[in-house]
C-alpha cells in the first residue's frame, strides 16, 4: 500500500515545540512534507500575501520528509507546498500543535484553523490541532495518540465536501483525558480593551488585551468539552451563509432599485 | 429621534475612493466614525495585530464625523474603533466598497468582510460592501442608493445573533442594474499557482497569482447573481461547525482513548 502523503504546517513557526510534536507523530503515518512560517504568524487567520513575493527555504530533503520555512503566513504556507514542493494534492494536511486552544470563535481568528481551512476549499481532507495552553514549553505527551487516531480515521473514511476539522485538547495528564467529544463550536466572546501607553516622544500607542468569555450554556460545545477534560473536536464548514436568515431578510423592501 | 452611530472602515485603506464614497453614502443615514488602515490590507482577512502596539491618527473631528487612520488590519480598526474611539457600541458597522468582488469563499480572504464578521460576533449589525472592480478608478456610481437601502433595513429590522451582510455588486451602470437578490455563498475555487523568479543573487522567489474558478450550478447564488446584474446580499453567519457532518463523525472508533 502507498504511505499517504502528509502537509504539515502551523502558525506558531517552523520552530515551534508543537510542530515538532506533530511532526514525530505524522511520520509515523505516511511520507511528510513540512512548510511552516519562519516567525510566529499567530492570529494572522487566513491572511495571504499578494504586497510582496515569498520565500521558501529547505531544511531537510530525506527521502519520506521534507522540511521548509516559508516567508508567509499560514495560508501562503499550504498554498507553497502544494503547488511548488509537492506539486500536487497531498492526502491529508495538518496544522499546530497550536500553542493555545482554537477552540469556540477563535477558529475565524487562528491561522492554525486557516491552513486546514484552505484544505476543505480544495477538498483535502485537513485537521487543525490545538492545545488549551499558551506556553512555548507545554506539554504535548497525551496528544500523540489522539492525534494518530484522529488523522488514521480521517485517512479512511475522508470528510464531506467543503469540510475540515478543528480538534482541540485540554491541558491535562494522559490519565485524565475522558475521550473525545465530536460538538459544535461554542457561542463566547472576547471581552476585550485597549492599553494606552505614551511613547518617549508622548505619542500614545495601543496594546490589545482581551478575557475569552463563554457564554454557551451548551453541552454540546468544544468549550465545554475541553473544560470537562475531553478532546473536542468540531467539522468546520467553508460555507458561511446563515442559510436560516436568508427567508427573513428576502421580505425587506429594496426601494434602492427604483 | 437620535442619529444612529455609524462606525466605517475598508480594507483598500484611508485613502481608497471606495471608502470615500460609503463615507458619502453613510453621512445621509447618522453620526459616522470613520476608522480605516493607514495602507492597504487586501487579503488579511480577520487578522489581528498582537505582536506589536497599535497607533491611531485623527483626521477630522466634526460634530457627527471624525476619521482616524490606523496602523493595524481591518478587524484591528473595528476593535479601536469601538473601544477607544467611540467607547460603546456603534448601531452599524459597515466595511468597503471594496476594490473587487467579495463574493463566495471570498469571504474567507476578505478584510472587508472580516472587519463585518467582527461586528457579528458582538451581535453588532454589519454589513460589507464590494464591487466587482479591482479598479482604483472604478466607478461606484450606482451602489450609493442601494447602500442606503441596505442600511436602512438594517437599522430597522436588525440582523439576527452571530449574523451580517454579504453585499456584492455588478460592475454595471446603474440602468442596467436588475434589483436586489439575497443568495447563498457560491462553491467556487482559486486555481491557483506561483510565478517563480530569480532575484539578482540568483534566489527564487514566488508570486502568487490565480484565477478564480466558479463551479456551481445554482442560480440561488451570489456569483450567478452578480453575473446577471444583479445586486447580491448573502447573510453570513459565525457559527462555522459543519453540523450535518456531526453525527456521521461520532460514529468513527476512536482508539486513542484506550
Amino acid at each position: 500500500m502507498t504511505k499517504p502523503r502528509i502537509l504539515i504546517t502551523n502558525d506558531d513557526g517552523i520552530n515551534a515545540p508543537g510542530l515538532r510534536y506533530l511532526i514525530r507523530v505524522m511520520r509515523e503515518l505516511g511520507d511528510t512534507v513540512v512548510i511552516a512560517p519562519d516567525k510566529p504568524q499567530s492570529g494572522m487567520a487566513h491572511a495571504v500575501t499578494i504586497q510582496t513575493p515569498l520565500r521558501i527555504h529547505e531544511i531537510a530533503n530525506e527521502p519520506g520528509y521534507m522540511e521548509f520555512s516559508c516567508s508567509g503566513t499560514p495560508v501562503d504556507c499550504v498554498k507553497l507546498g502544494q503547488k511548488v514542493i509537492m506539486k500536487c494534492n497531498p492526502d491529508l494536511i495538518v496544522s499546530g500543535i497550536n500553542h493555545g486552544s482554537n477552540s469556540s470563535i477563535n477558529v475565524l481568528y487562528s491561522g492554525t484553523m486557516a491552513a486546514v481551512i484552505e484544505g476543505a476549499m480544495e477538498d483535502i481532507p485537513a485537521i487543525g490541532f490545538s492545545l488549551d495552553d499558551y506556553s512555548y514549553q507545554a506539554d504535548f505527551g497525551h496528544c500523540g495518540t489522539y492525534i494518530a487516531s484522529v488523522a488514521s480515521n480521517v485517512l479512511v473514511h475522508g470528510l464531506p465536501p467543503g469540510t475540515c476539522l478543528n480538534v482541540n485538547f485540554p491541558r491535562r495528564n494522559r490519565s485524565e483525558i475522558k475521550g473525545v467529544m465530536v460538538v459544535r463550536q461554542a457561542k463566547a466572546i472576547w471581552d476585550e480593551n485597549f492599553e494606552e501607553r505614551k511613547d518617549p516622544r508622548k505619542s500614545n500607542y495601543y496594546w490589545l488585551r482581551g478575557e475569552f468569555v463563554d457564554k454557551d450554556p451548551g453541552k454540546d460545545t468544544d468549550q465545554w468539552a475541553i473544560k470537562n477534560n475531553y478532546v473536542s473536536i468540531v467539522p468546520v464548514q467553508i460555507d458561511l451563509t446563515a442559510h436560516h436568515a436568508i427567508a427573513a431578510i428576502r421580505k425587506w423592501d429594496f426601494t434602492g432599485k427604483s
